[in-house]
């Protein structure tokens, strides 16, 4: 790949990672690998590539749509998940194509897939087959459940996630209905933990020539975040499990109308209490014996909070939010998520990023997941936009692979790529 | 560390880490590094040790409490969060702190901080001065805003990063309130991208003999993750941002009630919308042109999802998901998250953990997360439970250092350590 000699290699330079993965979570972690610098190579079967080229909404020369209105529109999904990729085609059901495949294992420090379980087996394409042509790789298995999940246990999509990782029932007050998170975390936890995985595993075979599979699970990877909070022992000792949008356990802490809006504040410690009885223009009552002490504003915290929604409902969120932070007090605006995605210090930080189009550009104002790891001496972050379906099989056949032009157009002919 | 014979090393074997951090970002991040196998020596102001180990909850010989009951109980947080974790003291704000600090750091590999924006240049212990000592150290600095944020700006709390993200303003429905998560999700995602950049940044030292600065903010991670959905152009051509508990763009896709809870379904295509109404018994819908297309299905997505509701309120959860299984329809129980927990399949893949005590071991059923990451040729996980402030002063001290048993009594008698 051409450097750019602008900027420094990325900390993954000299990685090379198979991305075997489609839709969401799969291709989020091998995303990350290539904002880290490695070399992610996107493998598509040519008859049914990522689906996630197909899922509305598209963007094109005349910008945003939900069908696709000219040839070259490309999906939001694939435009983000397909940032700093290449693309090639090979059809591994093709009886050539297994050859072909581990020409490029050789070649490579790391496989991605989230093939439902036994698929890699029977194409003859898993772990075991992968470590006989190299020993060093690093082989990462995304599944829904664990490998060795029943295979009539049903595919693992976010919402199903989020439903049985007990994530639902977290949010909300008691006696409501569960609460589905609106962003795809059922499927974000996963790429998360995947990559941590491989790079740890990437390290120890670099220290010791010998790679290994990595095996990550959405439901697990989703309750080892939800577990973070005791529930059973909360709920043992009678308190709320649910508390909606206040935090008892924390008061004064949680989510306030104003005039425009809302506004979080946490203010669970004395000092932050008594900034906050300031701010509010009522210093009394930080004496006030039912609000003294951490203890009594717990036990005090239903008043308390109605007294706060009171002072925040009767001034805009930016008044609010002067008064408080100026007496110290932490607070936060909630904004509305096409706005926060758009601070300009997120994006300036490359935190969050505009999506291209890899010909027309940023014809249109969306925004993306950046790469939000920043370091002194290495380029981290998205500078190449997502490519179409196989417009890297010269790259990688040829200049990867040693490939003839001859050879390559009959492949294709024959439909191996 | 004594090796337990019986397991192989993790991956992070060799590693060590000088884990400045306090609360619940930082700390996560360190505990994953050390499940993943490095040595995490935790360095704790034995004048103000990690606020974390006086948080309610806690654990002692009679079990859980909300205040200690014991001189030997310890928080919820501190065993969760301080397994397989070393921990010295080491007030860093006398003047021979500093020495000592840069002792460690000579042997180290890794600083991971979370201090406030200025502190560690005040300390003298920021990456300009680590990497003077050792050239190769891969200091992580995690922040809520970022280093260069405005100073008054205040602290970020879970509850300030899920208002300001856009979090909160993508769950619920359209004109509801915002909906706080209800797991520190906003503490969550900034550790996750810190121990990638980390583990990026490590194998980059390795290869180059230079280490770096790796920089992760709480708001810029968790609108990373926000930014995943094009909020912005979904509502540019008139989609509901916030759809509640269904999925129009998915239609039929959702969380349902049934007589004995709720039921997440998603069967967007074509063969899984079939697959439900022939589950439903209404195998005449798969023609009905109201539902005969994915186009279709999302136009008459309220009508549908009211079917739907209707067939699954009418049974149990554990029947309808019966019925959905056996016709091939990707679905899940929603479940109360302290017994998602508990599944025993999580428990058995080491992605939750009983807790212990370090004394008392598992006197009471409390489950936290473990670490979703399994490896075919290396250990993860946590084997051995948190310790005590400064339970580690010798071996670290004494045994890595070299200092002597009376150097370290001078040392802890002038408050030193």
């Amino acid at each position: 790949m051409p450097d750019n000699p602008d900027k420094p290699p990325g900390p993954l330079a000299g990685v090379t990672v198979l991305d075997l993965t489609t839709m969401l979570a799969g291709p989020y972690a091998t995303l990350l690998l290539a904002g880290l610098g490695a070399r992610v190579i996107k493998i598509e079967n040519p008859n049914s590539p990522d689906p996630a080229r197909g899922n509305s909404l598209f963007l094109g020369r005349d910008g945003v749509s939900a069908t696709p209105e000219h040839d070259d529109d490309l999906s939001l999904a694939i435009l983000d998940r397909g940032r700093n990729k290449e693309a090639v085609t090979l059809n591994l059901k093709h009886p050539e194509a297994h050859a072909i495949f581990m020409d490029l294992v050789r070649r490579a420090d790391v496989v991605v897939e989230n093939f439902s379980p036994g698929v890699t087996g029977r194409l003859g394409i898993d772990y075991a087959r992968c470590r006989e042509v190299n020993p060093k790789i690093v082989y990462t298995s995304i599944s829904g459940f664990g490998p060795d999940a029943d295979p009539t246990r049903n595919k693992a999509v976010d919402i199903v996630i989020q439903a049985m990782s007990g994530l639902m029932m977290a949010s909300g007050a008691e006696g409501e209905p569960p609460v589905r998170v609106g962003i795809p975390i059922g499927d974000q936890a996963a790429p998360l933990f995947a990559t941590i995985g491989t790079l740890a595993a990437v390290l120890r075979a670099r220290a010791t020539g010998q790679g290994q599979q990595v095996d990550v699970s959405l439901l697990g990877t989703m309750s080892a975040l939800v577990a973070a909070e005791p529930f059973e022992m909360e709920r043992r000792l009678g308190h709320a499990t649910r508390s909606g949008n206040v935090l008892a356990r924390l008061a004064p802490s949680g989510v306030f109308p104003t005039a425009d809006g809302h506004i979080a504040i946490s203010a669970p410690k004395d000092v932050f209490a008594a900034g906050l009885f300031r701010a509010m223009g009522r210093p009394e009552l930080i004496q006030d014996e039912r609000f003294s002490s951490r203890a009594a504003r717990v036990r005090n915290h239903a008043v308390l909070h109605e007294m706060v929604g009171a002072w925040t409902g009767a001034m805009d969120a930016g008044a609010a939010a002067a008064l408080l932070t100026e007496c110290g007090v932490p607070n936060g605006p909630v904004r509305d998520p096409a706005d926060a995605v758009r601070d300009p210090g997120l994006l300036a930080r490359g935190e969050t990023a505009r999506l291209e189009h890899p010909v027309y550009g940023a014809v249109e104002d969306v925004v993306a997941g950046g790469l939000p790891i920043r370091m002194s001496d290495a380029f981290t972050g998205f500078d190449r936009p997502a490519v179409t379906l196989g417009a890297s099989n010269g790259d990688v056949y040829r200049g990867l692979l040693g490939y003839g032009q001859d050879e390559l157009e009959r492949l294709a002919r024959e439909g191996v790529i």
